[in-house]
């Protein structure tokens, strides 16, 4: 029996109820009281900002993607004068798709939280409850929407053209944009929150949140577009390429089995969808009302269903086998405890955060020195738990054939994205509640609600950086089958020319070695050149923020009626968020095209390990270091080691400084690095197989 | 004609006439007058102190030596119940000498450093030109000490066992006292610097170096147990390892052809160390009074030289191949290459360190973000460096065949670290100066004295950063052949067994990809726990020196005749540095074991692969890191910026404090571990291919 009809079917059917719940929960918020008139100005105002941003980031997008979809039309998978119009044709069209339905994820998602935000706000001046609802049900629309979209145009991809391969160019139409969503957006937020802290707090002594401060539209508008847009961009990515690694060797094992492996990957890929929807609709703070312990129960509930569900389908189908269930079960834990052991690491309940804290009482340096320290260690239980996982999917799929060993691993990626909808869900919490707090204070609700949220807001803090630990080890299984996959390709585009195929790359091989020390210098030079494009951005805006002070009469004494300009503060952020990124996802490109003309395929097997392993290690401990730094300034204002105003407080808000850009621009954005390069590695691979300097 | 006489004639006649050099160097230091009391009293205690840090230290070393010894007699190079008795005992006596033969030098230089740097702060009240003489004379000695004891404990253990695999026990010898004598001396070093500047700057507000502040002797010290016995130990390591590991291969190679290959190394290494004992001769300062321009030039014209030499040795000798010496030209450029763009990071007379200084004016958190960011980008040029002069190595030797290929990839280390007696020299000379200059001050010598000692001692500042590039970028290229010594190791046990060669290590392999991933979190974790060390330790003696102010009567008013306790603070410093040293030492043996006996020769191979790059990356980023830091705060000091006591200032000093135990803990402790791990990996290679788990 052929299963692909049926699993089809299934997908469809669980996106259509995605989209019919998202369409409820985005009419929910809707539905939500709102009557504080200061509040809604200024969420109109983020609204607008937020909606800015994206205008010009997709206008700058759609020239870049225009740019590329010719490129690959023209070149790739082979360059069009070798004749396959049709399968370049398609893959330009499947980029383009990859763009545009990232792309439409993220504007639902942007358009509800910034709706949910106010209406946040204003429950939590009724109840803790009620203002978690609408946080979560918020930030779960674009979790839907993301989810929903990325299997849609997988599944599309792959029924009109019939071609795995040409899921790359939707998958790489998808990474695209997730490096200008990403990067772009953690430039941008971070821009807004330096150059406001610099100008309000340290110059002119003005409060957090302050209405006259011209960047603090453009801070709130950050949390949006780097965390809403941003993560829902790169879990887009991940999730597609994850999905799309594993159909290009499931079809290839397919040839002769009627499709089970095929059926396998999109059955699995659904009733994940399905388990997010459940966990997503019975997600509530309970009697203790605790937040953080409600967002994590669901994380774990989703978990469980989504194992039970899929066991049941492999119990029932022909053809789906356990071991590979078993590889997907092993992906799925592995990434859960990589947030548990995240969250040890970054958790103010935690030992780790307190010492960080009480470094601080002998001054900054000290701050750093612990941060950096526990950064580095906090790598080693990811980093275990991806090889470990990796290795133990290989070998439990390895007895079937070694084809189904490597297939293993992309299903173990597959298994962890499994329940990336819940996951998102978790993360657009953050943005929107942490929005309401500031909301809340603008517009004067009062110190209970103020209490609340801010108990909302920790809890985001807190769920964040499990999300990134979580996205972190899901990009890293992921791009190890990617590496498979872009074996496969160069294998393709070698037996087409009736050379010998490749079995692997061998360290010991110097065109090997040579790529794996340039790519593994890749990470850390992208990581640098965002952060230095953060702070010269943030220079620009200070400049600005400076001079409205000192043109517009009354701002500075807040003056009734007296408004600072915010959107020339957005515009700049805007504007120099694109311009920085340009450079550094250019570099990271051009290096991987220079390293492919003189070493040839093999020397990007190896640029590719090298960018894997560096930019595992480094986002691991930029995320993790700069989270631990955050909630180590928040541990000491609740009151520890000296508490507000101390020494400790003030080397505290160093770290946490330095930690920002850490881990709100360069950390997760090295996730985003490593799918691009892994994808124009395996779209490029005929190129770098015919033409090559050393290969 | 059989060459090995010859060039063991050669090489002795070489070690000789740098034995007697060194020897005259010693005695024309100690020729020069000395006649100020409290700088004869003050270099007395830092001689004192320096021995009693290395009686313990060597101490503990016996002991783990001893236990090490019998671990290799027990077990390898193959279990001694399979019957080979003198294998083990000759690997287990080499190891000894490998330690032995390094403290030796490791004394040595030492006992020339304390005693030249009162003689040139003596004569840095007659003249730079002879101060900056007994600088570099005074380091010379370590430097000739180190290439002559490595060059003869090489050329010793092969003419007496004949066999070059026992070369691999004499090189874990040298990694063992590297890996005490690099990481204790960086936790000794910064613990007694942080404890000094935190009580007395900070708390108490009087100068560095004033000498009632209990720590000032161990801070000095420091400088000679982490500068000068740990940066020699660490070369001596990396020369006997590049050695090791190339005549591994040449022997190898050598079934056939007499030895040619065999005596190229020799005779290589003993044209490098005339080259060096040439340059030595001829350094001096010249008209202009530049420093920094007298030590580059000397490297310079020491690799001219050496280059000549060999090429003139080529020419001549039969068996001699072009291409091996043009790998071996190849490496030594590149080092020389990634000297140079180093200095482009970490001087301030480029524009870097520059920026760094303006960007501190906003504040610390810049101070640290920049030099984060300018850490990371700066490991560029030398990845790529390592790179190129591996893959050019490799295709320049790749035509006589595969195995030459690799051998032609240990000779570009080889190369590379030719000049490493004249390296040394030009890094011992900084904490002879450094102190120098300290005694300066405590002996009253007057202004102009100090501002000479001061451009002595920023010259040695700006060399050291090169120095450091070079000794990574040297480790880098002796790690990539030590892999290849490892594998070698393994497919003899498993051709002694019967069993099927490995070809490589393939990244596709999950085996080998487990280990990678695993591999690449060491150095992190490593340097993590030594600084989090330094840190423990530093607490401890911040304690000591606030009780010895609290207790004795008069030490703080400085009454005349009261003199703090300084060998307390120098015990705390000794005991608590070898205290922390070992469990960060441990932990990378025993995840190399578990690593071995879970994945097996395969896992290890990857393993040893991710280590290295991500060793290599850290290493350099900390280094070089630390190096701008320091050297943004000297430029600030300068007068830049707002000055001394300016805000930029204040920043400044908290990224130097950062970057302290980066740079001379961390950074370059990573070379040593590297090393270590790869050694314990060739030597245990039999067991892990006999047990492991999945292997």
């Amino acid at each position: 029996m052929n299963l692909l009809p049926t699993v089809y079917g299934l997908s469809f059917l669980a996106v259509a109820i995605a989209f019919a719940f998202a369409v409820y929960l985005h009419l929910w918020v809707k539905r939500q009281r709102t009557e504080n008139k200061r509040i809604m100005e200024v969420s109109q105002l983020i609204h607008e900002g937020a909606n800015t941003f994206m205008r010009k980031e997709y206008r700058i997008l759609a020239l870049f993607a225009g740019v590329a979809a010719v490129i690959i039309f023209l070149l790739l998978p082979s360059p069009i004068w070798n004749g396959n119009i049709v399968e370049n044709l398609s893959m330009a069209l499947a980029y383009i798709c990859g763009t545009v339905l990232s792309a439409v994820a993220g504007k639902i998602g942007i358009l509800v939280a910034t709706s949910a935000n106010s209406r946040a706000a204003e429950a939590a001046s009724r109840s803790l409850k009620e203002a978690f609802l609408v946080g979560f049900r918020g930030g779960s629309v674009m979790g839907l929407a993301v989810v929903g979209f990325s299997l849609l145009g997988v599944m599309g991809v792959l029924m009109i053209t019939g071609d795995a391969t040409i899921l790359l160019g939707f998958s790489f139409g998808a990474s695209s944009l997730a490096l200008f969503a990403k990067a772009g957006g953690g430039i941008f937020t971070k821009t807004a929150d330096v150059a406001a802290d610099l100008t309000g707090k340290v110059e002119l002594g003005i409060p957090e949140d302050d209405p006259r401060n011209p960047a603090v539209i453009a801070d709130n508008v950050g949390d949006n577009v780097g965390d809403v847009a941003g993560m829902g961009a790169d879990l887009f990515d991940s999730n597609v390429a994850a999905m799309a690694s594993a159909l290009v060797m499931a079809q290839a094992l397919d040839a002769g089995v009627a499709g089970a492996n095929t059926a396998m990957v999109f059955c699995y890929a659904a009733l994940g969808l399905i388990a997010s929807i459940i966990g997503i609709a019975f997600a509530k703070v309970g009697k203790d009302g605790n937040p953080t312990g409600a967002l994590n129960f669901s994380t774990y509930s989703t978990t469980a269903i989504f194992l039970v569900l899929t066991a049941i389908a492999t119990a029932l189908i022909d053809g789906f086998e356990w071991r590979i269930w078993g590889a997907s079960a092993v992906g799925l834990i592995v990434g859960v405890v990589i947030g548990i052991t995240t969250d040890y690491f970054t958790d103010d309940t935690r030992p780790i955060v307190r010492r960080v804290a009480n470094a601080s009482r002998s001054g900054s340096a000290f701050t750093v020195l612990s941060g950096v320290s526990y950064g580095f260690i906090s790598c080693m239980p990811a980093m275990v738990g991806i090889a470990v996982s990796a290795l133990v999917a290989y070998q439990l799929c390895a007895p079937m054939g070694s084809d189904y060993a490597l297939f293993g691993i992309a299903m173990a990626a597959v298994g962890m994205l499994s329940i990336v909808g819940m996951i998102i869900s978790n993360d657009a919490y953050g943005p929107i509640v942490d929005n309401a707090r500031g909301l809340a204070e603008m517009g004067g609700l009062g110190e209970e609600t103020i209490r609340i949220a801010d108990e909302l807001d920790s809890a985001g803090n807190t769920v964040k950086a499990v999300t990134k630990g979580f996205s972190i080890g899901a990009a890293g299984l992921t791009v190890i089958s990617l590496l498979g996959a872009y074996l496969s390709e160069v294998n393709e585009t070698l037996a087409g020319l009736g050379r010998e195929l490749l079995t692997g790359f061998d360290i010991m091989n110097p065109l090997v070695f040579f790529g794996v020390l340039i790519g593994a210098a890749i990470p850390a030079v992208f990581s640098a050149m965002l952060m230095l494009g953060v702070d010269k951005n943030a220079q620009r805006m200070v400049r600005e923020i400076r001079r409205q002070f000192r043109r517009i009469p009354g701002l500075r004494e807040g003056r009734e009626g007296v408004k600072p300009d915010y959107d020339t503060c957005i515009d700049i952020a805007t504007e120099g968020a694109l311009k920085e990124l340009i450079p550094a996802g250019g570099m990271t490109i051009l290096a991987t095209v220079i390293v492919g003309f003189i070493g040839g395929p093999e020397a990007i097997g190896g640029f590719l390990l090298g960018n894997i392993v560096s930019g595992l290690l480094l986002a691991l401990f930029m995320s993790n270091a700069g989270g631990l730094w955050d909630n180590s300034k928040k541990y000491i204002e609740a009151g520890h080691c000296g508490g507000k105003g101390s020494k400790a407080h003030k080397a505290a808000v160093t770290g946490d400084t330095v930690g920002d850009p850490f881990k709100d621009t360069a950390g997760p954005s090295i996730n985003t690095q490593i799918t691009v390069v892994s994808l124009v590695a395996s779209l490029m691979s005929s190129l770098f197989v015919a033409f090559s300097l050393f290969g």
